[in-house]
Formats: structure tokens, sequence, C-alpha cells
């Protein structure tokens, strides 16, 4: 049963759980945000979308063996996770290049990273979620050098994973921005969610911008984007 | 003999040496610049204490067994160092907080670092040579994974022996840029200059900055300030 309201973010309210201390309940949210908050917009069906979909890679990445928070969907706009403290990091993997590190450096876009490039950002409003090295996130956070280590690893197999997942549905995996979090018992997961949120994803036959880019851009309907998304991966 | 300009920084032109190819003649400016060169102003008498600092300082350095371009002093505002492709990072150690990271990251200016914290920064007057990260180096530079360690290695320890001399003078070493190049057979060695203009220096007994940033934050004479500096170091 849900309890009270814990937090709430630009995309999700989080919820605690009446009688169980070590789960919460994620509610999607129907906003869309970008440029740090800048750009704001409510879409219709938003939440049910990202729910949806961050729902079934979570099944998927729990079935190729990355421990996530996830445990399962409880209806069309919430599902239950374990509780973690989120580590406030955005770890993004870069496989194409695309967004803002062709305009922080030297690199075109489309540009290929073999291996991929893993990126970390300190999450703070405030001071524009900056870019950090690893002595500055082992300095901000209370991760080892051990799990940071492994946190960049992870992310990196994740990334394998997705891409394989997403090519099923024509969908060419560009980059994605992942959070992790630690368990009650000290255990770092996976957590927060994935969908065209978080990741940019290009229709493989015709390269057309298939994620929050839609919005970013004004480039068309994002709900429709999402609604496609959403119809292909219950095909598979 | 001092040959054609080869190339002219905002601190210092490059001279080649005729009948000596694998040779450079540094030849330190009176310009002082701060914000990525917005600001902008000559002293009399600045290349020459940069200079004579900057040959002190490699001297020292080359006692401590770390590898250099330097060779000699050869005037009042040249020296002769060994010709090197700079490594195009700017290499920054940084001891006890201040300037931008106190501005990029919620860390208090005087927070000592423990251990020192190595930045990069990738040389791109166009894009304002943006903070990168491993991956990011080693994608933009033709340096190896084990010579980047090797490079944030050694300048923590130029940190340690730099972190001594300074105090043998009453300064405290704050934090330092530091450049490496790579010699005609491939060898990775300190390059540039290390100077007040790329050291940040405090007083032991004071806290008075006596360095660079007397010229950024318009707090004093710049050139008192490095005559000082020069002139306690000519004191050991």
């Amino acid at each position: 049963m849900k309890g009270n309201l814990l937090y709430e973010g630009k995309a999700k309210q989080v919820f605690n759980v009446v009688g169980e201390e070590e789960k919460l309940i994620l509610s999607y949210k129907n906003d869309a945000t970008a440029f740090n908050g800048k750009k704001k917009e409510s879409f219709v069906g938003k939440g049910r979308y990202n729910n949806l979909i961050s729902a079934k890679i979570f099944n998927y990445l729990h079935e190729k063996g990355i421990p996530t928070h996830f445990e399962k969907g409880l209806n069309e706009t919430e599902q239950l996770v374990k509780k973690t403290t989120i580590i406030p990091l955005e770890v993004v993997v870069r496989r194409i290049a695309a967004g803002s590190i062709t305009r922080r450096l030297p690199i075109k876009e489309k540009t290929p990273f073999i291996p991929p490039l893993v990126e970390l950002f300190f999450k703070d409003d405030v001071l524009d979620d900056p870019l950090v090295n690893d002595d500055h996130a082992l300095l901000l956070t209370d991760v080892t050098k051990e799990e940071l280590q492994m946190i960049k690893e992870t992310a990196v197999a994740i990334g394998e994973h997705l891409a394989d997942f997403f090519y099923l549905v024509n969908l060419s995996l560009v980059d994605f921005k992942l959070e992790f979090g630690r368990t009650v018992d000290g255990q770092i997961v996976l957590s927060d969610e994935i969908s065209p949120d978080t990741c940019r994803l290009w229709d493989v036959d015709t390269g057309e911008k298939m994620d929050k880019d839609v919005f970013r851009e004004d480039l068309g309907d994002l709900m429709d984007v999402y609604n496609k998304i959403l119809a292909r991966l219950e095909e598979i």
C-alpha cells in the first residue's frame, strides 16, 4: 500500500510503502523537462509510456544478470522498486557522438566511440550537473575507487545489452544516462529509469530521432514517438 | 644561435635553434593574460621573472629525477629546451581548493585535498579549455592509457617536490598547472613553464596571494610580488 510522498523529482514521485521499509513506489509523471528544467511541458500519457518502457527494459536487464532496483510493475504509471540511496552521479555512456559532447569538445556528431565513452556528471541542479572526473566523484560521493570502477564497467556492459535490445526493434542506441543507488544492505544496483527520456535512440533505417530530443528540439509529436517505441517493444 | 620564430603563445615565443634540430629557445614575454585571454596587460620585467623563476624550478625538479625539457638558461628572458610536441592537456594538481573548482563544484575555498586532486583540461582556446576525463583525453590526444596514468602520477609527484621547494621560501603551494610534451625520440617529459603564472602560492604566514591571482583579481602590484618570489628563491 502506497505510503507518504518521500520525494518529488522532475519526472517521478517517490512514495514509501506501508509495512515494507525496504521498498519504494515510483510514480511516473506526465512532465517532460530539458536543459536542466529550463524547458518544461506536460504530455498526457507520458508517465504511462515511461513506466511501461522502463519496466520492460529493467526486466530485460534482470534476465541478463544486471542487479537493479526494479521489483515489478504495479499499474500503468507505477512500479515497485527496492529502496536505494541514489549515488549523486549521472553515468552517461556514449556509443555515438551526439548532444552536449559535440559542443564541449572537438568531436563531430555521429562519430562512433569504440570502446564506448563514459562520462560522470555530479547531480546538482544549482551547479547545472557539472561534468566530473573520477577524483571529483570519489570526493563528492561515498563510493570507493573499486565501486566507481565497477559502476563504469557495469554501465558499459548495460550498454551492450541495451544496444542488442533496441536493435531488435530497429533502434540504434546512441547514448544513455544511468543512475545507481545503494540498497539498505549496501549493495550498489542500477536505479532510476531507462526510457526515451534517458536514451538517445535513432531509427536504424531512417535515422529519425525517437527520444526526448523530439521535445528538446521541437521535432514533432513526442507522445507519438513514445507510443511507437512501446508498440515496437510489445511485439518482442 | 636563435633561428626563426616557430610559434607565439600568450606568454612565450618559441624559436628554432640553428644547427640543433632537437632544441628550442623559449623567449618569455612581458604579457600577462587571464580568463582565456579576455584580460590582458603587459608588465615590464615579467618575462625576466618568469624565465628566471621557471629555470630555478626546472633545475630543482631535474635534481629530483623528474624528466623535463629544460636544458639551460641563456639570458635574462630566454632558455634552451629540448624540442617537444606538446600534449594538448593542461594537467592541474590541486592541493588546496581555490579558483574555478570552488565555482564548478560544491567545494569550499581552502578545503585541503588529501591526496591531491588531478584535473585534465583540453587545450583549446575556442572551446575555452574544457575539463575532460581520462576517456576524453585518450580520444583527443596520442597518449596511451599507461602514459596518461604515468603523467597523472608524475604530476602528483612533482607537486610533492614543488611543495617542499616553495615551503623553503615560506610559500604554500595551493595548486599548479603542468604541460607535458613528447621529445623527438618519443619520451614524455615535463614541458612549458612553472612560475607564479602557473602556480597558486600563498604566503605561509600571512596567507597573502603571491601569484597571477594578484593580476586576475587586481590585488596589487604584480611585479612587486614576482620580484619578491625571485628574491626569496635566490636566497636558497
